[in-house]
């Protein structure tokens, strides 16, 4: 054992700790984590302790905003993973044997190829419910839908692309009067990555037993997002590792990722009223500029709802999605006989980055799932744009945006003519 | 059709784009990134194709320091993940009705609980190498596990905890004869998260199909990590989504992360060799000067080779894990009859960092899972600390650090006597 005489040879901890390189006292925690400001939170020292608490209070923000239990609240590396995780997971905590799932077909890719997988490698029965040509789903079809082997039903909060914000609500009641009935559990989960700007996300209103979003879409880091996950939910993890994140899901948590996610969140939350009201005048606005330029000739804009009408493909542009249940960000068109993707690439010759499908899906079919689902009759050649509006846009941006599209259109009018 | 007036009174985009808040031009594409200066790198408007070429950037610069082609890097959430993609990947693109796996019962939870959740559920066979006494995996062990169902072969780089460096490359021969002879082609993987910061990485001369590490082991941004995964491995996708990473693993990625990420690994390439030195020199000083604190009592201390020893239990310290093919920053000893966890907390009461066991698997057992495979004779009251060295680390912090051990030491004394 020691000799007692060393013990006054120590200097005092103060004076040395203050002295070192790392101030905060001797790190020798480097195959932890190499940098001791962001010590390991699974740690038992101080500094990992320290980083615990920073990690539980982020999670506490975030599920106060939520008005969840903070054991609800799951960190993940983003919504893809977090719609992985809710599906994949309930999937393998499911006693059916064929458990069956019902969705939509405007969902964003990761819960779609979740479907197609489990669908074609028999893992499951999927229902892919029809959006509606407004872009709306009608919670009739997932009243239909539901079966005795239902486990889950996945419809997303807000559509990305077309901005159509599906009527949560009364599907929740749909589920849950099944549910009374017949004493069934089926949960119900939503991907509301692109709603968290804008839409309440308080989860007992919305009825969810689980809900994705991702810190980036809410101006927070990339890299991190949540699956909020209602206490008693039957689910399993679908990586393995260590018991983080109340066993569901494995990995070290980036902490300053959780805080950055927390902080966004909370501004989020502060600013949402004003800032929705701010945007849907933006909007409609841009909307009513677009109309002015397209209506000096030709019919009447068409909007997607009376798409039936024979002479939509005569239109000069179509509004894509429900105009009244709509993001406050969100203009989608399409105009016959332009390539999305052009437009894109002449706007963004212009300064002007506008979108043309989900960057999820680039190059592997040429027009987008979502506007193909809305509209059987779109053809290849027919283009759509989003304009995604946000935080530093404002009516200035709107009328130069307007102007640089009219001269594109312009300049594509000769293409344009040909083939009409 | 626009009017062609309306082009006369265009501002011209320079004028505009300078003056407005963005300073890029018009960002109109919120819904795919909130946050313009990290631009979805999936978008084809020219801050996304920004955002693309800096993500391809750092790949590109991640592969040559991996002597790789760019398109074997896949950018993951961190080691955890890339071990279940790994690990998960090749299980999905097995042919075989049940593949046989063959790993060690050392490696990092991540790896292990993969394995155990796999021969539980019947979903493969899976053969648990046992590490030897000091911590070395046996190749000849290896070479008897391989059988005619065998896809894939998973031993650790270095152990995170006992430090112990594995020998890849004979494991490797071992392998690639076996492939030869039988027509076979098991694969090889490597958890090399410990190791990145002092082995060389280079993956042909490693002789591996895939290698998992994460950035914030080498002084990296947490929250991202690597999968190397070599041309024409099979293997599949555990998550699914958009078609990002090679269609590997969906998800936008995060650019910023990616930058730090690879700008970290290539400065501790830079350094690796220096690095190296200084820390085995201290790493050596700090052994030298713990077996002087507990020379002045007691039987000489014993070795974990060594653990056959009668004597064994009557040691003052025992180092844990082979002294020669050993991290240059590890330093793992169990003191017998003083608890690990109680060791830490009074280090961190004096300003001292260290760590009991791995932080992945805090509070689930007593003793650490990879000091109790190294010695079946373990008690559950004796506890292993572990020092982890770091590019702050100095001399005069492993002095003051082992004269704080020995207060520490003479103060459990009372405890510890009682016990003996």
């Amino acid at each position: 054992m020691p000799k007692s005489t060393d013990k006054t040879r120590i200097i005092h901890p103060h004076t040395y700790l203050k002295s070192n390189k790392i101030g905060v006292g001797i790190y020798l925690d480097y195959a932890s984590s190499a940098n001791p400001e962001c010590a390991n939170p699974g740690a038992i020292h101080s500094l990992g302790v320290r980083e615990k608490n920073k990690l539980e209070n982020a999670r506490k923000n975030v599920a106060a905003i939520l008005q969840s239990q903070s054991s609800e609240v799951i960190f993940t590396s983003g919504s893809t993973e977090s719609n992985n995780l809710a599906i994949l997971g309930v999937l393998n905590a499911a006693k059916e044997k064929i458990p069956h799932f019902i969705t939509t077909n405007i969902e964003h890719s990761s819960v779609l190829e979740i479907f197609k997988y489990l669908e074609e490698h028999k893992k499951a029965e999927v229902t892919f419910v029809e959006a509606e040509q407004n872009g709306m789903i009608d919670p009739e079809k997932i009243r239909k839908a539901l079966k005795p082997n239902t486990v889950l039903v996945s419809v997303m909060y807000a559509n990305g692309e077309i901005g159509t914000i599906e009527p949560l609500h009364a599907i929740g009641k749909v589920i849950r009067h099944y549910n009374k009935i017949n004493s069934r559990k089926i949960l119900f989960h939503t991907d509301a990555t692109q709603a968290v700007n804008y839409l309440p996300i308080q989860v007992a209103k919305l009825g969810v037993d689980l809900m994705s979003f991702s810190s980036s879409k809410f101006y927070g880091p990339k890299g991190i997002g949540i699956l909020y996950v209602k206490k008693n939910t039957p689910i399993r993890k679908i990586m393995f590792g260590g018991d983080h994140e109340f066993g569901l899901r494995p990995g070290t948590e980036s902490v300053i990722l959780a805080l950055g996610l927390a902080e966004a969140l909370t501004f989020t939350e502060k600013i949402k009223i004003k800032e929705v009201k701010r945007l849907v005048k933006l909007r409609d606005y841009f909307f009513t500029e677009l109309h002015k330029i397209f209506s000096s000739e030709g019919p009447t804009p068409v909007v997607r709802g009376r798409a039936q009408d024979k002479k939509f493909h005569e239109a000069k542009f179509i509004i894509n999605g429900d105009l009244k249940n709509r993001l406050p960000n969100n203009v989608n068109i399409t105009i016959p006989n332009i390539p999305g993707d052009l437009l894109v690439i002449e706007l963004s010759a212009r300064g002007i980055m506008a979108s043309a499908k989900s960057a999820c899906k680039m190059g592997d079919e040429k027009a987008s799932y979502v506007i193909k689902a809305i509209d059987k009759n779109i053809r290849e050649t027919d283009g759509s744009i989003r304009f995604s509006l946000g935080r530093a846009t404002t009516k200035r941006d709107i009328i130069y945006t307007v102007k640089v599209l009219s001269q594109i259109l312009i300049k594509l009018k000769k293409w344009y003519t040909q083939h009409t």
